[in-house]
């Protein structure tokens, strides 16, 4: 039975490669049985079993012929996150994460196409590009924040959207998440602020719907081991992601010059961008606090001057991508019309200081390097 | 590559089907070359291939050898919601279902065991029962509100959950559920209000939850439409599924009797069993109404003096469970530890009368005519 299913696999696939035709002649028990090294038997049961499909009709003593075309591969249109390059010229995450992705897409037939930076596309134009696509691949929290989600409803292929915070309520779309509770329930009994004199959670206010999220975590967190008293402070910081270093910073360093009790400081950042300012402030003032950073803090490589006591709350982005890669390719080939919404595990790590780890990476290859059916640019 | 990838995955099955284990032989550049027609330079590619994802080493002028242990067949139990069997000696759906849930893993190495009625164990047994099993499949429902999810919190492998209105807030389960906004986009203009003098909506009460996510599909449904007015009334019944038909066909009854105005009558019944009630009063009151039912109307196959004009919301509970089963030999063979959840569209039938259709089905085969790996009574 299973060999059976295995070589009615193989011939299935090459049907499709073979982009053969309905009526097309498709395999015969004999040459089966040869290449596949089986009884005649087996053989007749593997065209058994591919007609039960409905992959191909037999006519004695004339062979089998194929019951419909091959599909065609589909076009899949991948909108990448960020311009592919970091302020600083380099791009880690978005390179890793779309080199997994072309490996997943790899394996099949269809034509994945790269377009950085969406949001610069107007509604209008958006929605005539998608016209020529099957599905659909969004890293963009930004082109979410862009309002331009519009041009989106007239598209009927299939869309997976990922790397948000958690599955936004209303869209119709597929998404992958990271799930950070997973992530909390690991955090040791250091991060329990009965260590410290006061707890500084920092967040950027723009970003409303992840913001509101993360704080959200970190509050249920807290109020689990029942010490959140009036030792933590949340601080909601009027700055998007293009800002966020400079005004994280700007703040710690008022707070820190103010700090003339010298009280123990743990510092929790809602994201990676704003850990940036504060790991320069604390390095331009010398004054030690502990850090427990959201989003994956050594993905974008921007931890230069960082603090010495770092932990994060890691979420993976290139397995979120791989993750929603698969999914994609999942429901534009087999036509699933279902709604997924998947959550990636996120993972804790206490850093202990990253400086021996944090080698400056070079800048990569830059985005024109990378081989691939079309850029857009 | 294609090609290569597939005799590649042709190998890793057979070595898992064979149950070989970690420094055993595994194949030669030789034997694939002849077994599957290609040239030595492409069976040495497929053995590159194998080595790159760590499923074989090899030694030169040895052969290549296997990694690791094959895996062990996992054990999955199904927790069946019903006692497969309906008051009146069928059970089309838990039949239906299960069989395709087997069919699903027929094409696997795992067992799968059938509990019927799970309720009846207690807590602890619960949690005995689930030392034994890698996997767990729940279309309980039942077992949800009898509170009884404590004795999954020691579970340590993979769950999925399905068959609720919608996502459990708060569970660390996989879920499938129905997604019944999608069939609420396709109802036609006839259902809008404009043609009914009142419009009743049924539910019982006392599955909460469920109910609460009705009741909103059904509000903003008639709210999109801006004619919610003071036609509809919401009645809640006190009411388990036991009682559900003999509750709601009492409390029509009174309320067809009062009803000498001759008003022109919707009435949105948001589960089967009340269904069956609505109907049966109908039927014995002579008096016309449209109904307009949630869940699979021809499921149960209890329409047996149903109202003649009646359309469904259906919400395919073999498909459901089809996805949730695949869904779970994912997580289970793959060992991904993502949580899933996942909408299944329902669909909207405009089903006019449905007596020519409603030919009472026979009880089908006993449960135990099942053939299955076991079955717990």
């Amino acid at each position: 039975m299973s060999k059976m299913s295995e070589i009615a696999g193989v011939l299935k696939k090459e049907f499709r490669e073979r982009r053969l035709h309905a009526g097309e002649r498709a395999a015969s028990v004999h040459g089966i049985a040869k290449r596949f090294r089986v009884a005649p038997v087996t053989a007749d049961r593997v065209l058994k079993l591919l007609e039960k499909e409905n992959e191909i009709y037999r006519i004695k003593a004339k062979g089998s012929f194929l019951c419909k075309d091959a599909p065609v591969p589909k076009r899949i249109i991948y909108f990448s996150e960020s311009k592919y390059q970091s302020r600083s010229g380099e791009y880690f995450i978005e390179r890793t994460r779309f080199e997994k992705i072309r490996e997943v897409f790899s394996g099949s037939a269809n034509a994945i196409d790269l377009v950085p930076n969406p949001v610069r596309f107007e509604t209008g134009e958006l929605a005539r590009l998608l016209e020529n696509y099957d599905g659909m691949l969004i890293s963009a929290s930004h082109l979410l924040y862009s309002g331009k989600f519009k041009a989106f409803d007239s598209f009927r292929g299939k869309t997976v959207l990922f790397g948000l915070e958690r599955a936004l309520p209303g869209l119709r779309f597929s998404q992958v998440v990271p799930d950070f509770s997973t992530a909390f329930d690991r955090i040791p009994e250091k991060y329990t602020l009965s260590g410290y004199d006061r707890c500084l959670v920092l967040y950027s206010g723009c970003h409303n719907y992840c913001a509101r999220c993360r704080v959200k975590s970190v509050r249920n967190f807290f109020r689990k081991y029942g010490n959140a008293s009036g030792k933590i402070e949340f601080v909601s910081l009027n700055t998007s992601s293009y800002t966020a270093s400079y005004v994280a910073g700007q703040f710690l360093m008022k707070n820190l010059r103010e700090n003339t009790k010298r009280e123990r400081l743990l510092i929790i950042s809602l994201s990676d961008y704003l850990t940036d300012g504060i790991g320069k402030a604390l390095a331009e003032s010398g004054v030690r606090a502990d850090v427990l950073s959201f989003d994956n803090l050594d993905g974008y490589g921007w931890m230069h001057d960082g603090p010495a006591w770092v932990s994060s709350i890691d979420c993976e982005m290139v397995r979120i991508g791989e993750t929603a890669a698969k999914l994609l390719l999942r429901l534009v080939d087999d036509g699933d019309d279902c709604k997924y919404i998947v959550s990636v595990p996120t993972t804790f790590a206490d850093r202990g200081s990253i400086r021996p780890q944090c080698t400056r990476r070079k800048p990569a290859n830059t985005a024109e390097n990378i081989e691939m059916s079309a850029v857009f640019y």
